[in-house]
């Protein structure tokens, strides 16, 4: 999917909302627990109650794997099951020397097709460009992240300039903002506005919204572009907003409501 | 398994070596390629190869992930045929916020068996320490790798000090050298001596003896303590030593040859 692509999502649905498929078989409905697939089975009701509202879908490979092949699975089919039109992200924070960081881009680009991976910069450029060599697909990389973690390392000051700043200026020697995107995370809101500095025209996928406390209206007077170029992320607000058999309205609901806030911040700042 | 085990295997077997599971369908014999599992197969007649020369095996979940949910099962079967008396390393490279990095824990700890999981340090405390969690379970954290884009962030001085010095330092506040150890490629081998000021008793895992170019002398001179500390990996030079039907016996051989080198440097300098 191209930048411009991704716009015209976004426009058409007045929603730069994300939703997170974090599957967790301890908080779906008792209900699904019993079918033959019920992370796979959960997604699929999920994704078509939300598909309205949203534009990207983003299963984080964690909560499969600890299932092992079978969760894989779920997640493989689960990646098959979304619509074309929609941005996928693989939420598999990978990163290895150069010949394995190209594997990984094999599984999540041509085993699962996502559209893009998030990819941990720590072991520098030829951990991160082996993914940067398919067509259409994407980098997101990690910058600032809304975990409390996010202090120990990321925002160590050097000379003035934080560590997670160091890290964009160097990737911008990778890719452009047609290839590249960058995590920020929502709990971080205001020093988006030092981050545009940098890279004014880059998508940023903002988790954090929702259960971790980020707040919306803030992520976008702070981070939005002329292309709007936020991705906004929800997970756990989203598809547990209830455990009951109304799941998946319920969900619905709550990403209609996120995506109403997220027009009137279009409205607003773009 | 304990730091004493470890240390024990490493006395009896005069080897501290890991045979890296790198296992690439292109680099296999083709004689193995037409098999049900040819990941799985290769890797058990590697491992029955090389048992008698090494302490600990290392698959590389990239290699695996790249066939799917098909991989991952490979990966699973490669982990249990693993003998119990091996280090079983998962090279996974993985981090997330905290209940994720706990699914990960989950999905390498439980699902595989592994006795160990390699972690990216980049989005700090919460992201590394859930896989603390488990009793004789060990993180190894990513601290100054063998590739050339470890240049990059790792080692950026911050007031004459290196940035990894900075990510050993911050994880020594989460645990100590029983439950974590630390990547330190080979082809760094004089840095060894300036790390073992840090952590004197910790295990190090170090990659890139091999095809990567380090030098398993100057590695064993610099980096080795009372308990010899380190987990020297092979894994291209080793398995595919041969890409014909004698590749078992050449990767036994390889191996034993590497062994011989290590007794040398444990009687030099442990």
């Amino acid at each position: 999917m191209t930048k411009q692509e991704i716009f015209e999502q976004i426009k058409k649905k007045n929603s730069f909302l994300c939703v997170g498929l974090d599957t967790d078989i301890n908080k779906i409905p008792s209900h699904l627990k019993n079918s033959s697939d019920p992370l796979f089975d959960f997604n699929k009701y999920i994704i078509d109650a939300t598909a309205d509202y949203c534009v990207a879908y983003k299963p984080n490979s964690a909560f499969y794997e600890a299932h092992g092949s079978k969760g894989w699975e779920s997640m493989q089919k689960t990646f098959e099951y979304i619509p074309k039109d929609f941005f996928k992200i693989a939420d598999a924070k990978r990163g290895d020397i150069g010949n394995t960081s190209g594997l990984y881009a094999r599984a999540f680009f041509e085993e699962m097709n996502a559209d893009a991976i998030t990819v941990a910069p720590y072991m520098g450029n030829d951990s991160v460009v082996p993914f940067l060599s398919y067509e259409n697909k994407w980098v997101i990389l990690l910058a600032l992240t809304s975990n409390p973690g996010a202090d120990d390392f990321q925002k160590i000051d050097i000379n003035g300039e934080k560590y997670f700043e160091k890290v964009i200026k160097k990737s911008l020697e990778w890719a452009n903002s047609e290839r590249m995107m960058y995590v920020v995370g929502a709990t971080q809101a205001e020093t988006l506005k030092e981050i545009r500095k940098l890279i004014p025209d880059h998508f940023l996928l903002v988790p954090g919204v929702g259960s971790q406390g980020g707040d919306l209206q803030k992520v976008a007077m702070f981070g939005m572009n002329k292309q709007v170029g936020l991705l906004v992320n929800a997970s756990r607000s989203i598809i547990y907003a209830s455990s009951e058999k109304d799941f998946a309205s319920k969900a619905a609901e709550e990403a209609k409501n996120i995506q109403i806030e997220m027009k009137d911040c279009m409205e607003k700042y773009l």
